[in-house]
């Protein structure tokens, strides 16, 4: 049976991306040597690096006044790391708090100066993306999470103002085009629609950097990891060649503009069937609801676990919501196929004929 | 052409690990799903990930004072990680200089409290351990390097003290057994004996911890990552699994003692055909020569290309030594069979025929 796979991350690669990384592993591009036993200073992975680089310099059109870097410790490292590294001790920085990943980000960064927390939607369980805030001038950056996996809510617009932005893009990046020019530092734990979990890029503008007069560890500074070429300390070295080789596949789907017309039409097949079948009720509030995260509840609970396992018997793995909201969750990034989509919408339907 | 891998990290692994790797890439024991998208909560890696700490306790008779740490970031982040979580602002702690490594160690630590180096070698190029130095009783710890890849030596006998050692042993953990109750801290990079680059184990006595006032991050605080058992945020999934695959294929080789034998009878055959040869020379003191990474000099520097040129014939991959030592280095870890190590001596005699 064909196993789709709607977890919300590490999830769903392209099955081409498995193909080459398993030869890879046996024998990398007909050198005699697997891609775990290779030195990151050889040739081959210079070679795999510098194309990971080109790629999403290429696919996300990153402007020349920023860097890409792919470090190893998850976007959570990032947490701490964008304030560490960008914001000094009598600054402020902005935040919105839109779920558990902004507000870890929040509290990782307040201790390197003074946090403002614009606007939350903490008290409707996150299941909206907050408007109509205003950005204080002297904010040294906004911090924004792109796409909340958690509760299925996503910008489709960042708002509006003059302050650079640092975004934490883990569950959406490499999804649509951005316009990388806006943001001071984006980040992105690679395990959604980059690679396998091990390695996060970093995106950062180089005049955010070098205004903090704190002393900060060598593994921890922006500057260090730009200066060494995301080489300072051995590189995770497998992760990023999966994640190149994604980017390469992303690349043949006709890039971000190309998959963004993909992800919308994937999503709008399962938003309409949680608003049409009346057994489901969708979480997320409709002009927010995430291409990447769809999340919907039952409105008879009891119905949860006899759906859970109506999906699991069609193949559907990973539906299961997260503890904080409940319910359902399909995560369906870049990589999961019109087909799985169409598999859970027909589990859904024949749930409506058996329980309906 | 047989490749045989002398690089010194990331390095030599099974070629039966790299089987099982390629295996798990496309299919997870016939889970149907890829390792490189499963979960970190998923049933099957939360198996490995406990398989995996199971076998670091089994090899190394970790007692259960200590507690098993698989992170992200390499060893180089625990060179600030260790003193960050363990050194009183107002304590001491103790280092000896053994090269490169240990340098950045000391480096790191500065900014944590006072360091003491109590000796280095680096006055003679890093060629032996500095013995005969008394460790401080008011030294919170003591931190070694117990293997420098660069210069080829490694302690034979870890320093007579009563103070805890804090030792970085990412490129000698698992070739030999270690009484690990001596150890307040043991870190190691995966990309040696263990697994692939993009994993980092540490083994920590729970007592070490708790006696600093600062405020840590939670991604570098150990507590964090203890009371989340690894997974406080998303581990580095597959090289994870690699090292389960790795340590699983030492337990089969009969464990750590079993390979310590494997590693001296190889090393031996190597370091007899250099003091031999008359072509070349030893880099380190005889007496702590590492059975890991053996370094030597041609007597004559105008053979040192022909004699790379030979190795590569010969398939012999990775024998340039560390810039800032020259020569040649053999990295001879686990993995390495000793038919590998055969054909470098075979090139070392045909050569001392043609140019001797």
């Amino acid at each position: 049976m064909k196993i789709h796979n709607f977890s919300a991350g590490p999830s769903i690669l392209p099955q081409s991306v498995f193909d080459k990384a398993a030869k890879g592993v046996l024998n990398l591009d007909g050198s005699g040597l697997s891609i775990l036993e290779i030195s990151h200073r050889s040739k081959d992975f210079v070679e795999i690096h510098e194309k990971a680089k080109r790629l999403v310099k290429e696919l996300l059109h990153v402007p020349d006044t920023h860097q890409i870097l792919f470090l190893s410790g998850g976007a959570s490292s990032q947490f701490f790391m964008t304030p560490l590294n960008c914001l000094p001790q009598n600054g402020k920085a902005s935040y919105v708090d839109t779920g558990s990943w902004s507000s870890k980000a929040i509290k990782e960064a307040r201790r390197y100066g003074e946090i403002d927390i614009l606007a939350s939607s903490k008290e409707a369980g996150y299941n909206y993306i907050p408007k109509g805030y205003t950005v204080p001038q002297d904010a040294v950056y906004l911090h924004l999470t792109s796409n909340n996996t958690i509760y299925g809510t996503q910008y489709h617009q960042f708002p509006d103002c003059t302050n650079p932005l640092v975004c934490d893009m883990s569950s959406d990046i490499f999804s649509r085009p951005v316009d990388v020019s806006r943001f001071g530092i984006i980040y992105a734990g690679a395990q959604k629609n980059m690679g396998p979990a091990g390695v996060t890029l970093v995106i950062v503008r180089e005049d955010m950097l070098g205004k903090v007069e704190r002393d900060i560890p060598s593994m921890l500074d922006y500057r260090i990891h730009i200066k060494g070429d995301s080489m300072y300390n051995t590189p995770p070295v497998f992760p990023i060649y999966v994640s190149m080789l994604t980017l390469e596949w992303l690349g043949e789907q006709g890039g971000v503009a190309a998959i963004e017309e993909r992800n919308k039409e994937k999503a709008a097949i399962l938003y309409k069937e949680i608003d049409r079948n009346p057994l489901f009720t969708g979480v997320a509030v409709d002009e927010d609801r995430s291409l990447m995260n769809v999340t919907f509840l039952v409105k008879d609970e009891s119905m949860q676990a006899p759906f859970l396992e109506m999906c699991k018997n069609a193949g559907c793995d990973g539906v299961k919501g997260h503890r904080s909201v409940g319910g359902f969750r399909a995560s369906i990034y870049n990589a999961m196929p019109k087909e799985g989509i169409e598999t859970l919408v027909e589990v859904m339907q024949q749930f409506e004929k058996q329980k309906g």
